[in-house]
């Protein structure tokens, strides 16, 4: 059962043909949902101005867990019209308090890929259940950690229509799943992300090519790790914020979007 | 000097922000004109129905010269608010009738980089010197032959805001010369091409890489050689058209231009 812990709104201004300007009402709840016996809370984000169902963005987390930075993707999600969806894959109330436990936690789930694809699944579930949502026009969206957690969540044969990695670990533990994939799948990627390692971006790509899937992938020049984030919450030179990568992967997506959910 | 050889009217009924419709006028020329002793015909089209100085985008043709793909595609930038010009490499009346005489021109050019970028240089001189254009806000794109062609036209060192090559055969002959770049450079290939050398690639990626010019790649999974062409002129197992590579492909120079235009 879910429940409704929090609800906020957040109001913006669009300015919509120029000259007319109507005000979107992001509202925003946090949810409490079961994967098993497990209790996770994630955070929905929508406008309210907006009728009808419409499609719907699950947002993964990072290795740091479900916080501020996922919740203003989830936004901004909202005020382009899309109904947001910040699945928790750890779980209610684990949420790492340095890289040393987020190290430990984001490696428990990675080495356990059926765990984290029930987790992500759980997520999408949530997500494709919300009255505001249309079941047919769903996507998944990720960044870093689980890197391919929405990667896993296309291999696990979830019905989805495409899911996107920003600057995620791209690897392929089990290709053989490959064959599941029922949805496109898009990459955007630091060109030079040094924990991004060779071999496994080409067992991916090989994966991705093998099993005949929807594939794209793009690499930004002078890009590192984390490339979309001002504040990742830690210092690492392999790491690093880049605003034009953010920029381009975010219009990468939009486009995608477009396609997706014509 | 460059004279206006042809000149014609494409009337094309563009829909605008849902209920009104305007009437784009394209108009296009051929426009002859000179690279030290050699004569060289090329193609421009622009909309008439546009007033004042626009961006330019120079088109580079493919191993089978200037023909009617090139056209098209200018046409179609034309539609898009810019002043196309279609470069003429190979010289005027100078059109390989197979791909035997293709392979020869094109490999003439491939091994004289000194050659090919003075004439696209030329190519690109004509477009800028055009009243209708922004001499400040130029870009250049390219298909297959050459396929560094554009690349090569960054590498000398040209003013302009960026390049754009479709499925061109990238590679990296002359890595000193990146220092020279002084554009954006977008490349968009296929992921399955058979005909771009692995090792011809990396060089192109450390060569951007080691000048730190603003670059990006984006591969199309399932896409091979030639993918935005319904009809590449030739048949070959490794060159087919892929609507959906040729669509997003189109959509990414889209965005680029858009930021590089700003």
């Amino acid at each position: 059962m879910n429940g409704v812990v929090m609800k906020n709104m957040i109001p913006l201004f669009l300015a919509l043909a120029g000259s007319i300007s109507v005000q979107a009402k992001i509202m925003t709840q946090t949810i409490e949902y079961k994967q098993g016996d497990a209790t996770l809370e994630g955070y929905l984000a929508y406008d309210d101005s907006i009728s009808g169902a419409r499609p719907g963005v699950l947002v993964v987390h990072q290795w740091l867990g479900l916080t501020d930075y996922e919740k203003h993707r989830a936004e901004q999600l909202a005020s382009l019209g899309y109904v947001a969806f910040c699945a928790d894959i750890y779980g209610k109330g684990i949420r790492p308090k340095d890289t040393s436990e987020a190290g430990a936690l984001a490696g428990k789930f990675k080495s356990d890929r059926a765990l984290l694809r029930t987790r992500v699944n759980a997520g999408l579930d949530v997500l494709k259940k919300n009255e505001l949502v249309d079941p047919k026009r769903v996507a998944a969206i990720c960044y870093c950690f689980g890197g391919t957690t929405v990667i896993e969540l296309a291999l696990s044969g979830a019905e989805l229509n495409g899911v996107v990695s920003f600057h995620g670990g791209l690897d392929a533990p089990s290709p053989a799943d490959a064959k599941n994939i029922k949805c496109k799948v898009l990459a955007l990627a630091g060109a030079d992300d040094p924990f991004q390692k060779p071999e496994d971006l080409a067992a991916f790509e090989n994966e991705m090519r093998d099993a005949k899937v929807d594939w794209q992938i793009t690499f930004y020049g002078g890009a590192v790790h984390a490339f979309t984030q001002p504040n990742p919450g830690f210092v690492n030179a392999g790491a690093k914020y880049n605003e034009k990568a953010d920029r381009r992967s975010w219009q990468a997506m939009k486009d995608f979007f477009a396609e997706i959910f014509k």
